[in-house]
């Protein structure tokens, strides 16, 4: 189907989606400009980093063509991954908020029986198809990037790519094509009742009563704190302590307890040093337990009609590395250089493909790194330092260097912290830190209400680390994030001269004017 | 009560101020060092300016005193202002969520019975001293500070004040007394029924039904859509249109559409250009209707048992300015430089004794800029610029120039705005803005779910203002009001190049990046 021509709006995008999904032999959807001469790259794939990459590279006036078997643009994250997760975030968030309220203020008696794992999936379903709907629009009618979708991409050779019938020519290839969830490879996995986060929203057909969370990932948290707040009660299973897996990094231990402990405060079941070792049936096909190995050694069956894995991704190579040749790592990942070029000459790799964060900023980032060195910029993209996050029933937001870490690196390591630790103090009814988002908390559950901490290197009065939990600072973080990571750094002192928007979420600014004063700094 | 030898805990701090603030003789509280020199500086008036102004001195090795009136410090923010402005506005977000919810998903029915302003009001009366419990202590035991409270001072003149039966001798004198709020002069404000946000707190003792508001600051916009959400139907009376006032800069025509709209959805009436006339009895000597004059000409009455007033605030001189003779504009505000030094040499005037924004960080900074002058520091500050912020249910935050003053400066104003604004594009239904806050909003009611533009100059490709209405950006701003108004400026290259937290509630980095590419950059 020829749309080069058709300037949709969003609703007839939207249908259009639909329809390709959902009828078996749906055409392709092409987007071309008809012209014989090579692209300056193709994506194979149009998830983030292809979306991202694509514009850039357009914008300079290169010509960059998008394939992706989907027939949308934006990839997994408003298909499967971060745009439900935050959803069902916002929902863990809110649901957590009215148990504990449960018939205070004007807060109703708490009625677990009206949430619904199923609710909120329907929900996600219904609307998801007006985020795919834009980006398609706005791909073609703003950033004016030409793209094949619902088309599976075959790379014939680094410069040749088939899709709909048609053979594409290119002077670069992008690969682009993302991770899909990681089976943990124990027996069961087969059984009804065992999801990913792919899985769980576009196959769910029942209300979960309990969860087993076989791994420990940013996914297992995020998902497990949202199931436990519907009411279905939930079991991780982690073989690392949550948070101290590899893929995390600069989780500092006191923040890590916050919101660990927090978990449990809330009912969660959490196995730390535990290994799955089989899923088991019901005898229907459907699963009945999982047997894990608990830290102790000793051997448990946990009863549970949902098992949810949250063990981690993998990149999905689709056959290119035989094709192409390029070097992969014990991961699976595909290694690049600075620059996202594969070991292969003209052949790139980016977003999930790569190591480093599955995050979004890395997967736009390295589509707009790779995009500017073909375009002859001299740029490269380091991803090894980065502002991260994650949900629980709070906003979890860390950069820089945890107190351990810093104590380690500085002979002079400052701490400023909400709230503040002060030996034998009688914080427990502290109403701080606060602000939107823990104002009823801080004055009816001060305990509730949040945990932040800056860790400053006292010799060059810098600022090293941030920590939070709580609400409505994540944003914050990725200007901290840049200002902390400039070659000059942020001082306690600029940072305690700027304007701060008050009640700040984090109290980062105030709390560093308050010691900013000392000529040898001490910690708040 | 001499306190400088005891160590009073937080429990203990709370008791003693609420014993204070309660028993009709109570002592001073006194916290001295003896020590016969004259002080570095005399703050009148502990509250923000006089608190971290004291603070910064003290930690540059400077002496200060705080004289307080009220038992505690920390000023009218935690005991009447800011803090519960925060705790009601929270309620009146989670209020019209649950309001736009009712019996949707897992909200129950909504039950507008359960809402009272009252019930919050107590939530805050039963929650406040422990802020104030928290600041005495820290400002004793971690800032080093000396301090009488719960003393008037009586100021004798520059060198010298009085207070709790003693004689302070100072060689600087830094008034930072506050400002309460401005009666509009119009009959019948001493009928019962009518409040401002301090009597509010303090006073209220029934449940209103109808609340009639006399002004359109942020105060009224605020405490308005409070009121307005737990069921008490709210009337804004106000000269000016909402947001077009004096007090308030830089604000984007469209960001204020969309919150004002947002009020009148939500069922509130706003009549602008209206001047109230008189506030009426009932016969009993409690309100029974406001009669205002509409921007029509026509003559109201609306009927009301609630009348409360935002209509700004005017700082409290407290017979200073006949004993130290310091200048003071023809809005009763104290007349200082960028030193904060009135025209009378070794007086200083902070927070919201002197003109700019009543707002926090200019009452903490200005302290601070008046200890470091006095401490030989050459320090200016300059509040002309700074990022907005206020309430609605919405979080509604700004900084840097609006579109239309961007038009006039720059002959390329290049809009970044989300939705995005296309002719004739069917954005009815289209989920974005969305981010932690808006997620629930953005799979229901799309048309709830923000909004947000960034202004930039294409010539210079710098960010010029930032503009957005939502939750979880305010944090943020702090940030982006420092970087855009360092001399060298944030540029969309830059900020395309942050590595941001999606979703991230202002949407800014990720949509500088689709059109950073460009060398001549185009709207979005």
């Amino acid at each position: 189907m020829d749309i080069r021509n058709q300037h949709l709006n969003l609703g007839e995008w939207m249908e259009l989606i639909d329809r390709s999904l959902t009828e078996p032999d749906s055409e392709p959807l092409v987007n071309l400009v008809d012209d014989p001469e090579p692209y300056d790259a193709i994506f194979v794939g149009g998830g983030a980093g292809g979306r991202f990459g694509a514009a850039y590279m357009r914008a300079m006036g290169g010509r960059p063509l998008i394939i992706d078997s989907w027939p949308f643009l934006g990839g997994s994250c408003p298909h499967q991954a971060c745009v439900p997760h935050h959803l069902f975030s916002e929902a863990a968030e809110e649901l957590d908020r009215m148990r504990w309220f449960s018939d205070e203020l004007f807060f109703p008696k708490f009625d677990a029986s009206r949430a619904s794992i199923l609710d909120m999936i329907k929900l996600f379903l219904d609307g998801r198809g007006s985020a795919h709907a834009f980006m398609n629009w706005q791909t073609k009618e703003q950033l004016d990037v030409e793209y094949v979708l619902n088309a599976r991409a075959t790379v014939i050779d680094k410069n040749t790519v088939q899709a709909a019938g048609r053979t594409f020519t290119t002077r670069n290839l992008i690969l682009a094509m993302g991770a899909r969830p990681v089976d943990p490879g124990i027996p069961g996995l087969d059984l009804r009742g065992v999801y990913d986060f792919v899985s769980l929203v576009e196959e769910l057909d029942y209300e979960p009563t309990r969860c087993v969370i076989i791994g420990g990932s940013k996914v297992a948290m995020e998902y497990g704190s949202f199931f436990h707040a519907t009411g279905c009660e939930t079991t991780i299973v982690s073989r690392s302590p949550l948070m101290r897996t590899k893929a995390l990094h600069h989780v500092d231990e006191e923040l890590r307890r916050y919101v660990v402990d927090g978990m449990r405060k809330r009912g969660m079941t959490i196995l730390e040093g535990a290994h799955p070792v089989s899923v088991n049936d019901n005898g229907s096909g459907a699963v009945a337990s999982v047997t894990v190995r608990l830290a102790s050694g000793e051997t448990v069956d946990l009863e549970t009609d949902f098992v949810f894995l949250g063990t981690g991704e993998r990149p999905q190579l689709q056959g290119t590395q035989e094709t192409l040749g390029y070097e992969v790592n014990e991961a699976g990942r595909i290694v690049v250089n600075k620059r996202m070029q594969t070991s292969v000459p003209g052949v790139y790799a980016i977003g999930d493909m790569i190591g480093g964060p599955m995050e979004m900023f890395k997967a736009r980032k390295s589509g707009v790194c790779a995009s500017r060195n073909i375009m002859g910029e001299d740029l490269e993209f380091d991803y090894t330092e980065f502002p991260d996050f994650l949900h629980t029933t709070y906003e979890v937001t860390w950069v820089g260097l945890t107190e351990e870490e810093a104590r380690e690196r500085f002979d002079d390591v400052i701490i400023i912290r909400m709230p503040p630790y002060v030996e034998g103090l009688d914080t427990e009814n502290l109403p701080l830190p606060c602000a939107e988002g823990t104002m009823l908390y801080a004055f009816s559950k001060p305990e509730l209400s949040g945990f932040q901490k800056l860790v400053v290197d006292g010799a060059s009065r810098r600022i090293v680390g941030a920590h939070h939990v709580g609400y409505g600072a994540k944003d914050a973080f990725q200007y901290i994030d840049h200002l902390i990571h400039r070659p000059e750094g942020l001082t306690i002192d600029q940072l305690g001269w700027m304007n701060e928007l008050f009640l700040n979420p984090e109290h980062f600014v105030q709390l560093s004017r308050l010691r900013a004063g000392k000529p040898k700094l001490t910690h708040l």
